[in-house]
């Protein structure tokens, strides 16, 4: 079984160097720059500790950051809609101001009317990604450059979405591993954008990324316990099959090097999942809840083995385990995906003010996940794999999928150009 | 002026070596045992870095952690109100359970019941801190020993106070570096209790902790773009003074040790503050922006000089700035006061549902600042503080408190002893 061609220890660190190198190469300039400048004469980095990763993900380049980055402490991801009137003119005037925002706090250099540069003189890994609904393509007037996948996925049965997470005009993913420029970004863009759209949706989440005795991260959990993520691209050849659009996939030139976002909202039932013991936990995910492991295995990045029998006769990991369901081991590489998911976990009174919940137990547990995954097309990755989780996943049990997105995110930009120029252009 | 005995850079720093030190010293025996144990496989600390600040903060004490600990990079604190029927035989059982698990936690050990021991092997330097509402004491039969000042404080002038946030029966604060490790806490702690108390409130903020070239701790800042922080009690005979009460300050010996937690919600209107100039704020505040000098000073922790005339024939500092009403400049030093105050920015559902705000701009802000003070007796420190503050403060213009409770934090505890076991006992 060779299917995830890099899912050993050893690639996965060459990638995380390369990646580590790539950056602090094209950031260095950039960095040295701002720590002359007025901004950044605090000189202070994060509580991180002053060996933290470089503080500046290059903006430009052939696909937007944020997504191959490695993850972030904090992501707060934005839905807008377009005022009315907004037409092409209005569209490519905002997103010229959101770009060139953008790459300038990414870069550690406060906007033009940035009053609290103080907030953004160091980034933090800053990432601000953008994507665009189908609500996009028909204001900016060209409303058949849409990649055909764009638009509301097709129900799954254990849907209970609310509208309300729902598809918009556009999105932005703010992501870094300060909490507070997080914030900041997100106010001078949503201010630079205050007279075309308006934020329409909001949801925050965090993850917790472990250093190994080596320095290197590790795998974040989410608030089951699991550690979520082990399973993903890494090397360039992986991204290049599973996340950005060529040529052959586009239905537009100027889709290349873009992606496709899905954002499902997933909340967890806690007080459900704490009643199950840890066994039941471990058979429902396929996977050991310390290491990670798959049941067959012994480390985390061992390749389960969905064939294999116990003792007792059953397979060892159950055919209706999380990662037999949402593995792609038929074959189908098509199916995989970059999955760069969030944890939530709401104050209580925004639970309560929802009307969600009512138990008083429950009460403090508007808990679950930001999952969000790119990949060139829903219709053969997210969709697929989603149908067979709902239809037959355990983790059923204790989750349920309250909101859905999909997104286009165009390619990256050269220097001075905006999103999706090529394509609104 | 000599009114900060210890506001220089130099003691700060003397200041924070020694907290370092005596929690590296008294946590190297627990990190060790900890890190042998099953729980600690992982063998992962968090992003921060490899040398980040050791992740234990010794429980056991003289006082509670979470009050003098150095900040952490996020904050949970949640009320609670006891179920009908809870009387002294099950207050004391609820505090019983809630200081052991929290004393385990802290120090990287699993409680019993943890089905996810993962989310806390790397404790962060988490700190679990306990508090007691009127309505515990009373609940205990001990109603005579709540302290005097415990209870509602004085309504203000400025108030638009919600109930929602306000008086409670008792209260936990859960502050870490790690946001899983805090949202796994507090669920413990409330599936702990679940059976004698409900929660009733949460309040979720962070702070973005800088390091100096130094890599010691800087001031954070507020979502004003301001450092807040910088003059507050650093020796021990600070917290002796305004923080600790002491034998002559009790009305019972068993309050020796403990402290008034006062915890304020304060909502900042963010589209008016961005429509204010540099120079607007900076005089509302009476500190500069960038440094967070006093503004006849260069330095952060320069003394302000409310004497001295600008060349316009003006007080440099607006008598009605924040610190000049905030600060003790006529010399009555028990008005002074712990501050540890978070951000807090939640998602736009959440200040919708709130019905708080609707204009379509301010509905990404529902932003703000969770004040938590604590000091001796806010009869002589938070209420004429705040008296002034309410009357004259120009950051009123921005600022609304929605919230106000008071509580109070029983001193530390002995190894085995739970919360307030000697007043309740
Ligand atoms: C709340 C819901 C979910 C939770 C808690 C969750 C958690 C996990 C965990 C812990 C793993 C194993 C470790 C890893 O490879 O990251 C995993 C794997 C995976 N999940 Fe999920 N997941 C959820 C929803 C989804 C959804 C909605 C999809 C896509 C439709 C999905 C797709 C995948 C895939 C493709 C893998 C890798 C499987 C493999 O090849 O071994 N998950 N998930
Ligand atoms: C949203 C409201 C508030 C904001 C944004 C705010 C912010 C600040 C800032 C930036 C400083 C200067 C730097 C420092 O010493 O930390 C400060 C000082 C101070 N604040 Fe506030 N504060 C707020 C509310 C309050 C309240 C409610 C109180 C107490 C009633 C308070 C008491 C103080 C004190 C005692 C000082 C030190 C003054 C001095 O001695 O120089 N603040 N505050």
């Amino acid at each position: 079984m060779k299917r995830h061609s890099s899912s050993g220890q050893l690639s996965r660190r060459s990638f995380l160097t390369t990646v580590g190198l790539v950056s602090a190469t094209a950031a260095a300039g950039v960095t040295t720059a701002c720590a002359s400048g007025e901004a950044g004469t605090d000189g202070s980095a994060d509580q991180q500790g002053a060996d933290r990763p470089d503080p500046v993900v290059p903006f430009d380049g052939p696909h937007q950051a944020g997504i191959a980055t490695p993850v972030q402490a904090h992501n707060t991801t934005v839905a807008f809609t377009l005022r009315d009137g907004v037409g092409p003119k209005e569209v490519r005037r905002l997103l010229n101001i959101w770009t060139s925002d953008a790459r300038r706090m990414c870069s550690g250099e406060p906007v033009l009317a940035d009053l609290e540069p103080e907030l953004s003189s160091d980034p933090g890994r800053l990432t601000v990604t953008c994507g665009f609904g189908r609500g996009l393509f028909t204001a900016a007037g060209v409303a058949d450059r849409a990649p055909r996948w764009l638009g509301p996925l097709p129900a799954f049965s254990t849907d209970r979405l609310d509208p309300r997470w729902g598809e918009r005009d556009l999105v932005i993913q703010v992501c870094g591993d300060d909490r507070t420029t997080v914030s900041h970004a997100l106010r001078i863009l949503v201010r630079g954008g205050a007279d075309y759209a308006r934020p329409s949706w909001t949801q925050t989440g965090f993850l917790d990324v472990p250093v190994g005795p080596d320095g290197e991260p590790g795998t974040p959990r989410n608030l089951f316990g699991f550690k979520d993520g082990t399973v993903n691209p890494r090397t360039e050849t992986d991204f290049d099959e599973q996340v950005w659009i060529d040529e052959a996939e586009a239905s537009h030139p100027a889709h290349v090097g873009g992606t496709c976002m899905v954002i499902r909202r997933v909340a967890f039932d806690m007080p459900l999942w704490e009643s199950a013991d840890r066994t039941t936990r471990e058979v429902s995910m396929g996977r050991t809840i310390t290491e990670g492991a798959p049941l067959t295995g012994r480390a985390e990045f061992d390749e389960p083995d969905l064939a294999a029998i116990g003792d007792d006769g059953l397979p060892v990991i159950d055919a209706h385990a999380h990662i037999a369901l949402a593995g792609v081991h038929d074959g189908d590489t098509r199916q995989r995906m970059l999955r760069r998911a969030y944890n939530y976990d709401l104050p209580v009174t925004a639970a309560r003010a929802d009307g969600l919940q009512d138990a008083d137990l429950v009460a403090l547990a508007d808990t679950g996940l930001i999952f969000t995954c790119f990949q060139t097309d829903p219709r053969t990755s997210f969709i697929p794999v989603q149908r067979r989780l709902a239809d037959g996943d355990r983790l059923n049990e204790w989750i349920s999928h309250v909101g859905s997105a999909v997104f286009f995110i165009p390619p990256g930009t050269a220097e001075g150009e905006y999103w999706g120029e090529k394509l609104l252009g």
